[in-house]
């Protein structure tokens, strides 16, 4: 039964990880799509969001039914109810890399993004790509020391994050109301996804440093 | 056993259905807060969206602990499994709202909302919290019919906040960056909290008619 148990387990930790490297690729795609107003790749991004639903729904059903079949207690119950919380924070970022996707798509073949800021949204796209890469490295090992990097690369997309809106507040702005709204919920989304990252990587430590008030 | 499993079961529901009280609430406080500019009122809902988050986690616990005690299978599992969703949504339900807050925060003693959008912005604040209203009822009593009036006052947030888009991007908008900034985000959020409410209302329709494809 145990050795069973620990099977399922590693299904769940493998799915996990699919659904991460979905994740980063999506919003890979979608940073390009953005960026160079490529249209093949934000429907690309687009379509691999809405997979991702399905991927979590399919992930939620196994882990339900692992439950159900094991009854597990203490940290092996713990770390099914994360699997939860996870799949639906993956899912998550899949939807905020689509909605990157989207905008570029409604604004096409036009740009999305004034050149002013063009700088500013290449780096959002590759700290939130390079977060998603260190999250799979984290889903494959819990014990991979990379939660300060990803600390650091988090407040460094809330500053770029920040960085638009001085920039969109400024005086020297003068787009339009087309590029404001665009580039506030661009930014909006990139930040989501990193907090996302965070979030889910304070799941993984709780969980491999057993550090947590084990009330069971 | 059952009968002790059944009353954990009305606790968990009981303390969903005053996380939902509590978003409502929160979304009426910066609702008005935005739309009149009312800082004392901002601070309230900022507070209370933080509240919920210490909520959300003593629900997650107590659903932890009646999944390792009673390791329910079938329908109840399934419960308990929504329940842990439920309560992230109402959780980030919270955080929308404080959002909202925070916008009429920063903007203070100035207003967020121009002239031509305050109606739009009255209706969608006062949709928000009749869904609330609506999901606390069903959250007292899953067989209340609400969910066609659900889905009809969400349709109506969904072209409110479109409306807002065509007046920012409309060739009348002469208001400066801070105001597009602000409308757009308030906006998205006010959307945003009427989608949980859709989503908590299908998991709950769905449990209570026992129309999925049990695999357990």
């Amino acid at each position: 039964m145990r050795e069973v148990f620990q099977k399922e387990l590693v299904e769940v930790q493998e799915r996990l990880y699919e659904m991460a490297a979905d994740a980063t690729r999506t919003m890979e795609n979608a940073s390009k799509a953005f960026i160079r107003s490529d249209v093949t790749l934000a429907d690309q991004a687009i379509a691999s969001a809405d997979q991702m639903s399905s991927k979590a729904l399919a992930l939620d059903e196994l882990v339900i039914r692992i439950l159900a079949r094991q009854s597990p207690v203490a940290r092996d119950l713990r770390i099914l109810v994360s699997a939860l919380r996870i799949s639906a924070s993956l899912e998550r970022m899949g939807a905020l890399a689509g909605h990157v996707a989207q905008i570029a798509r409604f604004r096409y073949p036009g740009s999305a993004i004034p050149e002013a800021l063009r700088g500013t949204f290449i780096e959002l796209g590759a700290l939130d790509v390079e977060l998603g890469h260190k999250l799979e490295r984290l889903l494959k090992d819990p014990n991979v020391d990379v939660a300060k990097s990803i600390q650091a690369e988090d407040q460094r997309v809330d500053e770029l994050h920040r960085s638009v809106f001085d920039t969109v507040l400024g005086e020297d702005w003068k787009e339009n109301a087309v590029f404001t709204v665009d580039v506030t919920l661009a930014s909006r989304y990139h930040e989501r996804f990193a907090d996302h990252v965070v979030d889910i990587s304070a799941k993984i430590s709780y969980l491999s440093t057993g550090d947590w008030n084990d009330t069971i």
